[in-house]
């Protein structure tokens, strides 16, 4: 099934295709790509730590500054400049220490052009292995690289690390970045409703919190988790995935106040009238004449003000749940390693056009290993929540959804502290000089 | 200095002015008052063990179900029935577990019947002891009720726990709930920051984070901790004590991105333009034709977008910060135990209408001791940030300002945890039976 590189022993040098290439060993390039997490880095970490593990078959590795821009611009860091601490560091430290970026390579017959030049620089700096760490877009981008060798001639393996807060990748579990997400916000959440039932006697009845999801729910289901049998929340969670309806929506925010005095109402940015309509795109316009962009949070509390008459807070949590490595998940910590560490072992044994995964093997105790998965049944396929994850009048979660999510926020990885404050490494970031001459993107 | 409450030993009974009471010992009132925050708990449980080792002279510790209201409605907490286990998990449990309230007591010219009520309710349940957990609102309330003995002839020592996210009150170097919000601001704006710093290449460049504080910058100082010599952040404050003025905050992001690339605002929920009004209040509607309160971030990052084009995100921290018990500052969690510790000391040694108070021995290392302070001195008195802790620009913290602020965030204090979540005790807060007819507030 995996593609088997064309690699050979005992020659120097081959010819593939009519080029000549030098068979001494083959540098690597890594790169972070889309919206960054609190465990991407800690992928890095898996990827350079292994690759300085087998310096016999990989030669430098280079990162990407700024995804595949850095590729495309020659804007190489070299990471041997990285001490050994430094990068054992990114393992608890959230972002993309080499930069990330939004940007989709077109297809090889839109844009030649691009490809050619990635040709160029990867043949430069003799780079044979290609590691793009990244979501849904990120690993069709891998994928075209990766079928450079079959296209243009030009050999590499190219191997894609999973990553998204979404969660929505198919075939692996789950996605790293996921678990310290959904973490934040299930802590979070359980916080925030314990402070509502504080003050609802004379104050804040009902808590809005909005999380982030455009497409689907897999964050808002994490709020859900924030409720168990043990500590019984009142939560309403509105799903991207259902098309919201005011009047069944506000018809059980009243009945949990009533009940229970107050109620937490979890809110996706990306939840959609029945027209199709984002909640948070509702055109306001601030007495400066800026149009708003966003917060179906405010919009959600507006109403609810507006049509129950509850005293409401409201809170975006936006950048603040991803980047919280203070709060990350121990299991999204260790998959997130191991990911990036199969990467470079998968490339070592000559794969091309994969992405390694989590495979679930049982759920209680939570038991999961390595797959690996084939690009082209990645690339562009988006996992939405399944329907039986959330209940029948689509307000909440159910058992099914908790038995899987409840083990991706197991276990806590806090990373170091000084005078207060978590102590995140900055790589020193040495660019490798260039050989080209410019490009324009 | 302090008012030594009318104590003699060895009889049973004694008249005070023309009423007779019982010297058996008394019992004790506690409430929680106004917004609640992460350790706020912590005091109770300092208040509650205290008082438990010293039954000798202290009854039963009663709480107030949502604050003063439950002494007004006779509506009493036995906390008596609560395990140890389950006291000592207040330490580590935010919110407050009592309920709380926003209640003023109105002065005993306005309002003798409400003072009445209160003389009655402890009267029928032998209450001496009045321990009022709160904010300068609350300092207010303790010391009205301080006033009963010489005013109504009841005799009652009370004694206010300091408590206020807003770090408001004055004579106490700081206020318990306040460092954990503090560190909670601080460690957010650090991550984000790390986040932005990521994307900045192709995509956000501005993020911007709402932080509580209507009157006080402390909370929005608190963001300028994330950045320090080893971890240097471009970071823009908006205090509540600087008027806003658009052109000079625009251009000071606006180089901060040309120099970094990136930057990250923090704003104060209270933040003024020049006319005194709050930027969060600009008469938003959305299309439901409801108006939109609040947010002072999205009206900041509207007009960044709109007057300089850069790309942003914003998020608005609300309860999440402080309720956040995950990430609570150690210092805080030991002051506001022992400081509700400390209350039940000085009750015990006959004090009444003061507070205990945190005075800082040195900053570095960080001491502090305990200390107490007249209640006529502290109730309605706000004490704002001195003008020279923020720089001159009035965009930024000074190092007096570090100086003080870097201890009030040392150290971590995490709460157990169990399947990814945090293990926050619920009380029984079983009733103690009325022995009143209702009363109505």
């Amino acid at each position: 099934m995996l593609h088997q590189h064309h690699v050979t022993s005992g020659n120097d040098n081959y010819f593939f295709q009519g080029v000549l290439f030098s068979m001494a060993k083959k540098n690597a390039f890594y790169a972070q790509s889309g919206g960054v997490t609190a465990v991407i880095n800690a992928s890095a970490c898996g990827v350079i730590e292994t690759a300085r593990k087998h310096k016999d078959k990989i030669g430098k590795l280079y990162a990407g500054r700024n995804g595949i821009i850095g590729a495309l611009t020659e804007d190489l860091i070299d990471t041997s400049k990285e001490s050994a601490t430094a990068i054992a560091a990114l393992r608890h430290t959230p972002s993309g220490a080499f930069g990330s970026c939004r940007f989709k390579l077109k297809s090889l017959i839109d844009n030649k052009a691009q490809y050619e030049r990635l040709i160029e620089v990867f043949k430069a700096h003799n780079i044979g292995y290609f590691f793009y760490n990244g979501g849904g877009d990120s690993a069709d981008t891998c994928l075209k690289v990766s079928q450079l060798a079959d296209q243009m001639g030009y050999p590499i393996q190219a191997i894609h690390v999973p990553k998204t807060v979404d969660n929505d990748l198919p075939i692996t579990d789950c996605c790293p970045g996921f678990g310290s997400v959904a973490k934040y916000i299930a802590v979070s959440t359980r916080e925030a409703s314990f402070d509502v039932a504080s003050m609802c006697k004379t104050s804040t009845k009902v808590f809005v919190v909005e999380v982030m999801g455009r497409h689907a729910g897999w964050i808002a289901a994490a709020g859900g988790l924030a409720s168990d049998a043990k500590t019984e929340i009142p939560i309403v969670i509105l799903f991207p995935e259902i098309p919201f309806n005011q009047k069944t929506f506000l018809a059980k925010v009243d009945a949990m106040v009533k009940k229970h005095g107050y109620c937490t109402v979890v809110v996706s940015e990306g939840v959609q009238g029945e027209d199709g309509k984002f909640l948070a795109d509702q055109g306001l316009k601030d007495a400066f004449g800026h149009s708003q962009l966003g917060g179906a949070a405010p919009v959600v509390a507006g109403m609810i003000k507006a049509e129950l008459g509850h005293k409401y807070h409201w809170a975006v949590a936006d950048y603040l749940q991803r980047a919280a490595r203070h709060i990350a998940s121990k299991t999204d910590v260790d998959q997130a390693y191991a990911l990036g560490k199969s990467a470079v072992e998968l490339a070592i044994k000559g794969n091309n056009s994969v992405m390694p995964t989590i495979v679930r093997v049982s759920d209680k105790p939570y038991k999961w290993k390595l797959g690996v998965a084939e690009l082209k049944n990645v690339a562009n396929v988006e996992k939405m929540m399944p329907r039986d994850f959330i209940s029948k009048d689509g307000y909440d979660i159910t058992e099914k959804c908790r038995k899987y999510l409840t083990p991706l926020i197991k276990g806590e990885d806090y990373p170091p502290y000084k005078d207060g404050l978590p102590q995140y490494v900055r790589m020193k970031n040495v660019a490798v000089p260039k050989k080209l001459s410019a490009f324009k993107i």
